[in-house]
């Protein structure tokens, strides 16, 4: 663009381009010395263009600052790393769509207040986490387009005098926009707090889902077990297989709250334009990546190795978890719910009391409680009866999970 | 819904409309009675209708979950409130625009690491502002949009064996789209989360704006007067005026992103599906909201009763901040950028240990230090020349800001 | 003090004395008339005053600031609401302390990574709260001793010319001592970061207490029954009871970590003295103080209505919970510990794998492995055994848990 | 100790040692070869030793787990580190406490609400942050009294069987106390929050200082200048000089309090006992220090070489600051406060509007506005007398600050 308006000549021009080229080449083979006294990479770059070409390097930083530049940099480097973060989370997605096709009919309590409340599908459960990790990359990909606006020609914080054409670097760069205001473009630092919230989110929702399958992997749930290549031993007790990865996950998620909280703090009460305390943009935005693409990774290679113990699963979906279909059968047949609610809680109780489970009740134990109970009220205790009957749009009838499904495609 | 798809009857419909309709007339004259023992509003409510209407008021609860009609309520108020907060950001980005129409040509110092560096515009440092408010305001629409979509028919969180029409009651409510997944729609706190973090990042943004008036009105600055309707006096000082809203609205930074902590923490490692650690998303979405809503209101009354000192501006804006302007001209004469800063280094250092400043400089004095440097350089040394020279896109120049002022139109 | 040093006459303190005390009277009676235009507490009371006891009343305001005025009302209020809180855990420690003499010897297993690891007691478990709780009373203790520092006498920022006595004001008001810099006093808000911080980690501890509570109560632990006083119904599901006050006070945390982000937000960059920001102090120590004592409080209220199935837990305590013991076993025999560590590693999987647990082998089977298990290695295979064993001081022995619960005392 | 408990001969003790002293120099000189596959250092260190000295090495894990040789590696490198911030804060104070000797007369303005306010000294001003550090080290002093507390012999969570001599170890590495319960021991990571908390207050308290050095060397305040050491120019402004290294710890408090909240996100929830998530403690601490220990550092050699312009403190001193002790020269004559405020109110105003200040007044002037004013009067309206005058014990008369600055001492 120097060139084009003029500022730079074509001799020179070609100068700099062949010496960058060397640099770049230096500096990935790890021949590039960098020197204190530089203060920064784009003085270490510059100096070392002069020594190496002479008075074209010179020209290097016409119409540019740090400022301008450091911001064209992070929202560079952003761009991609974001596609990248969404490329894993389409990843992630796709495996959990695989597993979901897998489990149609897999029953599995479903939980509230880790109570057992009504017996869901595996497929039903995994694909709430296809939801969560879609709006996470919804969210993602907004941060991306607030982050590819082009910021060069901004200068040190008021724009300059040379005559500029940003719209070409803008396409130069693959850039759809530029910013609208040279002050606001050098102290901007919104598209980071973006991405670090997008981040934190994800990372939330992983916690959700790790924490979840700890607890399906203990002793005391049972409906899972650790692969080897993701599980480790104790030092001192022989017996244990500890599922590590998913703690650390979990574990990692205070550390991108806290990567937010310090962009947040950081930004906080600063005046405009540009401000030192910026630089700390760097690591935390590196912290977060370095924590959440990992552990998306890893989670897609993962699930497909968890080994679930389906008859244990079915075994905890059944017994009162069904009530509430009894009761939504009562309601049916014309009874209040409220009234229907009733009747039920009555059942449980006393079924309960007298040791037994709602599936060891015949047709006549249920029509003392209600005349409404006819006889095939009965098939409504079993747990696979009640998941299919579930045939509201969301709900985990087979025959939404593969509505949805379609719909989803590959993720 | 319940009626059309025939779980009530005509007559108990109406009788179910038209008591809620009173309990809601008794709510908003106070006359409803709360019980503790009720637990919650969902329960005190169908209590009370039940005792007007009767049997009717015992089907209330049909096919619903205090779980899916939180989800709901929640959804519903912040899609509300949402809409208000970006009408307040709207208002607040409208008075920025007058006033940046009205400073067009005021000089003042643009700064970065609060030391004076090139000297913009009144108008392009108030257009700072109205580019962060836009982008607020493009997180909560999009924050909105994920907000508008309708969960109800997920019941506790496996949805329901009764024949719901779930797209029926989103029409009638105003939403777009349902929830794709019962156990999601029940655990999700996202759109709280998404809200949160728009308001956490705008009350940032405010900080900014709040600590820089604070520093245009003190002393040492003394850019503006506090206008006396939002000034404070002290008890024991008689010649204080101090920026008490400012400093409060400053403070409450900490406030929202507290709210967003807190939220984020809430969800943590929360196993599937509602948990009732989830109550505690209202209290921190009503504090931000009560935060937020306020602020943006009063800066927008705050604004245009501030009573700027431009003359004070103006002769801040001189002297070395002029010496960028220098380098450029001799950049624009065939010199090297790095070689025109080192003369130009000398220039102001070499005038500031004479006592003087740049303005004081004649083109000879220049000559002596480049030969560049031709009769029309003078003219550079003015703040009003050096602003208006500055016509890159973005740029403070009164032509680049007019253009820009066009685009925005009233905010 | 002002009657003292001989600001007051006797009758001007009198006046003011008994018309303060009027006004206390009128404020808790509630008749106490509020203006905005009195612009907060302090000139309303002052305004008052002067309107009931004339002049006198002009002198209220002597050698006073708002400034250090609610730097000592702040520190008059969270000294006596940290002795609050003091006392609840200590309310509640005593709860866990008599709980654990009542489970000296009720077997239960230890769990790391939420793997069942090695059988402890009850008892041990819950003294790992008291210790917890113990820390946390140590640090109000701290927090308390450096908010028992009285300011007044810092006036707005630089004391006053008056010559006040301060250390009779700090005597009368039952403080130890005074702040050393008037600066310092009216803009140091560190006690209440002391308090908060503090409050956050209690909380912190109170969730991992509400979390190994709701796990205990799940059905898949079945080690514990929520009290029907501590649990909810649900308002779909018949047969559900859920754990509502646990899930309510490990959510809340977030709340509290909000609070100490929000106050730390708060004070970052703020230069000295005096900031109307510091006003958000007051509502943060409110929720703060508000979440975590009736959390102490309804625990100490749960713990003992909390009702155990000790069988539960004791057959989920044995089996390859005692691997270590029998390497422990070995060691003792003088085989290397990580040899010991292999030996048993091979008996858990081959036992595994023959559908047994290690309860299930003899002596004979013992040897099989190593010839140094001897006749009385198949004693440690039973729960009590290995706990009876583990005499190290800390350890979960009874003996061990009965000399610590002695040096706790009532707690 | 597992030689003197006779689980280690003397031999084998030997050959350990000197094993691991080996293993501890090829570290050092960075010999040592880690291994993926080691998992963690603890592995690798006795698989080596295994190596090396056969045998005996495989006795180096006996009565050990990771879990309690974490906490007790932590707690040994926090005790250290936290003597070495103690240390550092010493220094700084030190510093400060040397400037404050040299500034005891220099009058600079007092702020409340960055409105000039009273006239005070640069000493009281940088003994207000000597007050700040007092309490920080203090704190630093509780953490580390906290982290002393040996926890080795805890096991994985249940302690040993073996007959561990845990006493002897405490008082060898150094300890005073040991844990109290083994299940605690391994699970708290108290005393790392404690020391996270401790820093993120210190980094606040360094925010202010720095938040204030960087308004006194702006332009607008000209306060002091900075020093070369300390300042960094501009890439494309030839006369720029940046605060950049305080610009830089003021942006790193968002760093340390987002260590905090990670620390306590990360425990919030967790289950007893040991859980992986724990590992997360470590990059957080060493963050903490790697921030707060340079900042600390840099602070100590930065103070004394900035370079402070007495005279423009001086002259921003004076005119209305010198208002309330007006009105206190008006009470010392009997006149009730609330009055000599609003004479002095109006002193000031009619003054402003005069275009003049309070030091243009002479006695007669003040004698205009109250007979109380005497010829004393006028003396009062220098910044010198005013300051002298403020004789209450953490006032800013000399006399007060020498009295203070006797009593810190060296720091």
């Amino acid at each position: 663009m120097l060139a084009k308006v003029g500022l730079l000549k074509a001799g020179e021009l070609r100068a700099i381009v062949k010496g960058l080229e060397r640099i770049d080449d230096d500096i990935a083979g790890g021949r590039f010395k960098f020197d204190i006294a530089d203060e920064d990479i784009h003085l270490a770059i510059e100096r070392r263009l002069i020594a190496m070409i002479g008075d074209p390097g010179r020209k290097l930083h016409t119409a540019r600052s740090r400022n301008d530049q450091i911001a064209l940099d992070m929202r560079l480097f952003l761009r991609d790393e974001i596609a990248n973060v969404v490329a894993l989370i389409s990843e992630l997605r796709a495996t959990l769509i695989k597993l979901a096709r897998r489990h149609l009919r897999t029953i599995i309590p479903g939980y509230t207040h880790l109570q057992r409340a009504q017996p869901v599908t595996l497929a039903h459960h995994i694909l709430a986490y296809v939801e969560m990790l879609g709006r996470d990359r919804e969210r993602f990909e907004q941060a991306a387009a607030r982050t590819a606006v082009m910021p060069l020609g901004a200068g040190a914080l008021a724009a300059s005098t040379l005559p500029l054409d940003r719209r070409m670097v803008a396409r130069t760069l693959g850039f759809k926009s530029i910013t609208a205001n040279s002050i606001d473009a050098v102290s901007d630092r919104d598209f980071v707090v973006d991405f670090i919230s997008a981040a934190a989110l994800t990372q939330v929702h992983l916690s959700r889902m790790c924490e979840e399958i700890i607890l399906w992997t203990s002793a005391e749930f049972g409906f899972a077990a650790l692969p080897d290549e993701f599980s480790t031993g104790s030092s001192m007790m022989p017996q244990k297989k500890n599922p590590d990865l998913l703690e650390l996950i979990r574990g990692k998620t205070g550390r991108v709250v806290g990567d937010l909280v310090a962009m947040l703090t950081i930004l906080k009460g600063l005046p405009l334009a540009y401000n030192s305390d910026l630089q700390e943009d760097k690591e935390r935005v590196f912290d977060a990546l370095d924590t959440l693409k990992p552990a998306l990774d890893l989670l897609a290679k993962f699930w497909p190795m968890l080994r679930f113990d389906t008859k244990r699963m079915r075994a905890a979906a059944g017994g009162f978890a069904l009530a509430t279909d009894l009761a939504e059968y009562l309601v049916g047949r014309g009874i209040a719910f409220r009234e229907a609610h009733e009747i039920v809680g009555a059942i449980v109780r006393e079924t309960a009391e007298a040791g037994k489970t709602l599936e060891d009740l015949s047709g006549a134990d249920l029509r003392r409680y209600s005349r409404a109970f006819e006889i095939d009220a009965v098939a409504i205790l079993r747990a696979e009866n009640s998941v299919a009957r579930r045939e509201v749009e969301g709900g985990p009838a087979p025959s939404m999970i593969k509505m949805r499904l379609k719909e989803l495609g590959r993720g």
